[in-house]
């Protein structure tokens, strides 16, 4: 298995080759999730309780807060299957939590859950109603006194409607991106999104700030992370944002703060890395999105796909569903730079949905 | 390879997944295993040379104090093949030896091995004539300075006639639990044995406290653990007891000593690992054995056996003869938690005796 340059050079992975990684899984709670259709990671009705899952079973391989495994509606696995399978071939150093605004807390022993008091954030329609200020403030904090026992981080998502709320963050910010935003869907439900990011754009006014403007728009996996790869700077850690559009919408956050504040940041450090299914979807343009950014940022892929398992279901994702999530593209390079084969990672996630 | 959870949960060893660990080996003679036909764990008449061999082989793949690896009368290669089969395949942070009464110093270099002035006990039948306080002291002295690289340690034994004396130990502390003790043996040779403790049970009196008690009865490998046990609690270490029915003895004498000195222990750090053929053997039983205690205990086995090995001595591991040792069961479990397959290791331990 390879991966594959999306923008920078080879180098910084080929540096990280083989070392241990420490992954970091934020979990967070929009309201947004609830209007129907939005979203499909995870049951109609229960959008709420995907994070609470996806870390039960990324760190056991049970789901303990609902009897079986998060699926779409259309059957697909959540992507915490293909993270899963990654950590049984190659360990991570550590899974640890970021409790980013759980309605339900994850029932899992032993593993580390950080706690910061964030509560899940509300329906972007009417404003989200976070202290963008504090939760960021909250991120740098963590990362100035985040010390872990390896080289890197990789620092994944599952946040239900995510992208949505990705998407408005960007907007309010003045990027000029709509059309580069992923979505879970095959098809993104445009009619709904749009509708739902045009309400939420209707709450912010061009005398806002941009912490105000956060707080009605955003969510905390996007603020806090934002702080937290600022918090980070001050130290030689290096960073894995493992996802797509979203943590590409923390990165344009970043640039923005930055702008704002007349900061630097020394991007070297940082990496997104991102499923095939992400840099190939026609409905939105990750690379664009990094484009957007006055600073340079490597970003890579891998060419895992499902095309040789003998699961319909698995295949789903070839054809542009789900795509990403729960740190699956950041894994698969994790996979890819420890010398793990792609088929050995089907016939395990395989295993896991019985095939 | 799975792991099975025989009590408690999964998380304990999840959350150990792909980490390293330390490889404890207590190595005991008591010369109880000098009784005709009491224990198939080595060579009739040359019994206390078994874990200086276990040692040296786990070690070196060498055995250098005799000109063969230890055998069973029947053949039966020591469980020392499936523990260092795992080494090769996924080493150990360390593997490092403790001398708990050794009569032949195993003729290894570089290896750290802790000596603590212990002689190898007495025949049980007449007095085992240790000083159990001394010993159990230096087993939480040992703890209270052990300092190693990793975040958890795999404690396991070797000791002939083993389970004799762990049955006695837990008889004299009063736990109704004569049939739940395991042997070397398919069919556990129970004239022999029981006559043993019965004659070791008549040297007692119900005067005694805890410590005469084993100073008659039990041997250097239960009691230094015990106090080794204790000794950890006053750290973050983890801890696995890598065993069948010996380790579990070891916990109910730690559990008889907080039971009588009012202390406490957090439980959650420990787990007992152990092999499949201990688990659903017939003779004994293990769930029940650690039932007994009054605290709870994650304890776990995996499903590795020899069915699609081509050895018929192998296989007679299955069929229920040798069981478990030098860790065997711990070892399969840290293979299981590192990503090891089944055959590979069963291709391992093959070419270790010609196969």
């Amino acid at each position: 298995m390879n991966f594959n340059t999306i923008l920078g050079k080879r180098d910084f992975l080929e540096y990280l080759r083989g070392k241990k990684a420490n992954f970091l899984l934020s979990c967070s709670v929009t309201n947004t999730a609830d209007i129907e259709g939005i979203s499909q990671a995870g049951i109609p009705g229960k959008m709420y309780l995907t994070p609470t899952l996806d870390a039960e079973f990324l760190s056991t391989s049970e789901v303990r807060s609902l009897d079986n495994i998060a699926t779409t509606p259309k059957g697909i696995p959540t992507p915490a299957i293909i993270t899963r399978a990654v950590h049984e071939l190659r360990p991570f150093e550590n899974i640890e939590f970021l409790n980013l605004g759980l309605k339900i807390i994850p029932q899992i022993d032993y593993f580390k859950r950080y706690d910061f008091d964030i509560n899940p954030s509300d329906n972007i329609e009417c404003g989200a109603k976070i202290d963008a200020m504090t939760v960021f403030q909250k991120g740098v904090d963590f990362a100035q006194n985040y010390k872990p026992n390896c080289e890197y981080t990789i620092l994944a998502e599952t946040i239900p409607a995510g992208t949505t709320t990705a998407a408005a963050t960007a907007l309010a910010l003045g990027y000029e991106c709509k059309e580069y935003f992923s979505s879970s869907f095959k098809n993104t439900p445009n009619n709904i999104r749009d509708e739902v990011i045009k309400k939420a754009l209707n709450n912010i006014n061009e005398n806002m700030d941009i912490f105000e403007r956060l707080s009605n728009v955003s969510d905390n996996m996007i603020i806090f992370n934002a702080g937290f790869i600022l918090g980070l700077q001050s130290t030689e850690h290096k960073l894995i944002l493992a996802g797509g559009t979203q943590l590409a919408s923390v990165l344009l956050v970043v640039n923005s703060i930055l702008k704002t504040m007349g900061g630097q940041i020394d991007s070297s450090k940082i990496a997104l890395c991102t499923t095939k299914w992400i840099e190939e979807d026609k409905n939105s343009n990750i690379k664009a999105l990094l484009q957007l950014l006055d600073f340079e940022v490597n970003a890579y892929s891998t060419d895992f796909d499902f095309s040789t398992s003998e699961s319909e279901i698995l295949k789903l994702y070839d054809s542009g569903e789900a795509k990403e999530g729960v740190g699956a593209g950041g894994s698969l390079v994790y996979a890819a730079i420890n010398g793990l084969d792609k088929e050995y990672i089907i016939k395990k996630i395989e295993s896991f949905i019985g095939v």
